[in-house]
């Protein structure tokens, strides 16, 4: 049978990957008169509820609040498929769940809506916080989703979390860490070119930024990204027919976000496409969700040793085979069935295991930066080669090594903000 | 140890009575590099997204979706409690939710919300619906909360249930009937008093106005409800003084529901409070809210073998052993410490099994009469005693009885249709 008919299959035969269950056992709820009925339902549990509304704090500690998260999706932007609507959506974020739960004991209930106005969704989020210790925002679309999860994070008092911009961008960097440590650069000496600005070009520009990386040029389809090119009329006009030109915005805004890029990115303002871009990169990171993007010619003109991350599902910027045989030292994907797949599978469980336990209501680019070393420190040199640089979704380190990388942040902000 | 204790220790222990489960052994996921990862996540869950999305009835093959109901609270009307809000209301809504599991095995996911505007609320629950198989709404307050009802069973295309009002009335009625059996009387000749015109009264007042009772009086804090008490200056305010009268809203507008209820009840226009309109009432009916509204000197004045239904919690409008003494027959409350509780528990989980099973989208007052007496007749009359007269909460036929008559009334349904 092929994947598809197995898939198929598998969901036919589950009609569903996930569900609720009663943490009392039957028995002891009915067994008979004096059963936790009485304590579970009414009339007792009115006395809980009663404490909770004088104290709005002990819901985590007489519900399951602490341990729910929602997977917020309208089904804008599901894996590579695009806009397949919030009910198709759904397998993909019980698969999500099945995760949660498997690898790091969260409770996450997908909630695939038919909203897709930003204010709505904004609104509906925040109405849901009584009920979860957290927040995952999965496969909306860019640049809509960036912006409601800043709102999110500014206007709740739980942990919001972006996986495709902050998952991605923590293993994209943990990857890119140990791939420069097989190949033996510098972060800050290297050039990087990512393709793509949406939620994980955003998310990886934004982390690599901050770790140090010096040289980056990120590309979204109108070509790379430069400061003025919002401006800059003459950019992809001038080879323009009247026709064209006609249908052709002539000044493209930028959003808030590509104008971040713009600010803090190719300061030698290459123009131009992935083709000029490339010239003596040493690593290129594909999020652009266009297959086939990247050619053998184009990796021939990276410097030596490149390091070649096409991310984009299903159909990658470049295939393993051909990357390889242009050149590319270490190549990795988003796919399972090629080695090196940076998933952002290997951080979420054990990242909102950590939020999760520890309260931790403001993520940033730092906290971000941490985990991603510590998941990369999980393979030691003696372990690592070319086509094992992050941990499996599996590894069992991932949840104490996560968990501790942001205790020690949170302890080492106290102590500071305490001198 | 009391039942406060008790209660409050268990919820400290257990820290959340429910929780989501993966119906996939980890063992199966991550076996080796054909484990299931890949049908249950990317890359394989595309194909099922991409199904679904052709065909959005699929949702109901390949995800739990068939089997998912969402539990939607504001916290403003919670137990006897009141608007307590909804942290507050977090652990009744799980303690439901190990019943749904527990007694029908149905998915009840609690989301209790900050929002409390009816426009807010009805456009949340709306944009939940590709998540879900059906919707239980409970304690919001009325008649906001019927307003919202009605509008979301015209608009959503899953089933609306709303437990105070379809559930209590269904269990309410099952417990009529069978009371009416034991003092030998007939529907259609009895007089029956409900004192509160909230979710639960307005019900209950419609569930046995439709199945046949002739004479209800419905009292709301202003007294029984009649035709034109909206319309009558004098009501209530002839004893006033001025300066009650100026603080006194002079013309008490009916909202829809207390209208249709003056319009169906009430023929003899009684004005008054309770002891006015309980002279010669055959049954009391109370969903005040009100603790000990009622005395033994009102139960007196009713007809021989009164019924009193003492539904308020957690103080009952009149304990049982005082109106015992004032010649009740048959004396049934909410609580389960005293014989005969009449608790919507004894419907919802299996009335959601048969909705999702069925796919029933059309609640009427007609289908919840046909649950009623199918839940009524489980006691034979060998058994029917004035302590006995409603199934226990885990009566193992209530799920096979429950879609059996939801079933039946489909299919003829069906059948007068196609005639």
């Amino acid at each position: 049978m092929t994947l598809k008919e197995d898939t198929i299959n598998l969901h036919r035969i589950l009609k569903g990957k996930i569900e609720i269950s009663s943490r009392i056992a039957s028995d002891n709820i009915f067994e008979n008169e004096k059963g936790a009925l009485s304590s579970i339902y009414t009339p007792g549990v009115a006395y809980v509820s009663q404490e909770i509304a004088k104290n709005k704090e002990l819901a985590y500690e007489y519900t399951s609040k602490w341990n729910n998260i929602a997977i917020i999706c309208d089904g804008t932007r599901v894996l590579g498929l695009g806009d397949i609507g919030p009910e198709g959506a759904l397998p993909v974020m019980e698969g999500k769940s099945v995760l949660f739960k498997t690898l790091a004991n969260v409770n996450a209930f997908p909630l695939c809506i038919s909203i897709k106005n930003k204010e709505e969704i904004i609104k509906f989020v925040k109405s849901i916080e009584p009920s979860f210790g957290a927040i995952n925002i999965e496969d909306i679309e860019s640049p809509k989703v960036l912006e409601i999860v800043e709102i999110l994070q500014r206007e709740m008092s739980i942990p919001v979390f972006h996986d495709d911009r902050h998952g991605t961008a923590v293993i994209t960097l943990a990857a890119l860490i140990n791939a420069l440590r097989i190949v033996n650069k510098e972060r800050a000496d290297i050039k990087v070119v990512i393709a793509g600005a949406g939620s994980a070009g955003y998310g990886i520009y934004k982390i690599i930024n901050q770790a140090g990386f010096k040289d980056i040029i990120v590309l979204d389809k109108d070509g790379a990204i430069y400061e003025g090119r919002d401006r800059d009329i003459d950019h992809k006009m001038s080879n323009m027919s009247n026709n064209e030109l006609g249908s052709y915005p002539v000044i493209k805004q930028f959003n808030s976000f590509k104008r971040e890029i713009a600010l803090n990115t190719n300061k030698q303002k290459i123009k131009g496409d992935i083709a000029t871009s490339i010239e003596n990169a040493d690593v290129f990171i594909g999020t652009s969700g266009m297959g086939h993007l990247l050619n053998t010619k184009m990796i021939e003109r990276m410097n030596k040793d490149p390091i070649v991350f096409a991310l984009s599902n299903p159909v990658p910027e470049i295939l393993p085979s051909e990357a390889i045989s242009a050149g590319a030292s270490i190549v990795a994907t988003g796919r399972s069935d090629f080695p090196n797949q940076i998933n952002n599978a290997v951080v979420f469980p054990a990242m909102f295991r950590a939020l999760l336990d520890l309260r931790m209501k403001n993520l940033n680019e730092e906290i971000l930066i941490a985990v991603s070393e510590s998941i990369a420190d999980l393979i030691d040199m003696k372990h690592l080669t070319n086509t094992y640089i992050i941990p499996k979704i599996n590894d069992p380190r991932l949840l104490p090594v996560v968990t501790k990388s942001v205790k020690k942040y949170i302890i080492n902000q106290q102590i500071s903000q305490s001198r």
